[in-house]
């Protein structure tokens, strides 16, 4: 690129949004819901917020018996829920909750983010123990996603 | 944070836009050159825009004469140049060019961030050979840095 002068600078912006939160409530993932919500309004483009219910351990996952396993969809869905509301309160016009079980990155990469199709990719940086590495569900996401990744701190 | 629904949504957006330039010409590079233009006319914000001499690899670095290295030095400041004024061109009003030399990557996360106090970093993924995986030296400022990183695809 660097070796090419003949090129003219294009606007760009972004048309197809995906959030990934979940349960950690740190400030990155504040930080990630309202730049997505920010970015939906003003383009006026749709946002889908996924969550995913990690049953990537076998352990923890046999472990959930059929009555906590529907507890924990219940909570997913209500929390989604909370999400779309208050996006659309505050002025995105197309939010749509994503419902995902499995390893996280899995099933974003895999199954979600190829039947939402989103451009842009948004997620919280859930630092380590007061690192700034991001963790590992958000690098996985990093490296291999077709779409551009922002990760939020 | 699904957990609580007492918090409002805010409106964020980025107040100052570091820009990471190499010499892979792809396609990744474009995008983000114009995404990094777009944000920076839009919102009327400073755009810095780094290009780091790779002396990280000691056998190129002492195989680069005196001359060869004035030579790559003099290439990367126009190659930069021309960053800037097309930036400029484009709308961008206040555009900074930052010359690094050593590991890219490290030169970035502890002198040139440090020195600019960027709070969105931009990166081309510079996807290797087919594949989607980011390259090396995006992954890691991903990873490390203190500031939001997108990686444009």
């Amino acid at each position: 690129m660097a070796t090419e002068t003949e090129f003219e600078v294009e606007s760009m912006h972004y048309n197809r949004l995906l959030l990934a939160v979940d349960d950690d409530d740190d400030e990155s993932s504040r930080k990630a819901f309202n730049y997505a919500c920010t970015l939906a309004k003003i383009y006026a483009i749709p946002l889908g917020i996924v969550s995913v219910l990690e049953t990537g351990d076998l352990n923890i996952y046999q472990s959930l018996s059929p009555d906590l396993l529907s507890e924990r969809r219940g909570e997913i869905a209500a929390n989604l829920n909370t999400y779309v509301e208050k996006a659309e309160a505050f002025g995105a016009q197309d939010v749509q909750p994503l419902i995902g079980e499995g390893n996280p990155a899995h099933v974003i990469l895999e199954e979600v983010a190829p039947a939402f199709k989103p451009d842009l990719i948004i997620l919280g940086s859930h630092k380590r123990r007061g690192h700034n590495h991001i963790g590992h569900v958000a690098g996985e996401i990093a490296r291999e996603a077709n779409a551009s990744v922002i990760i939020v701190r």
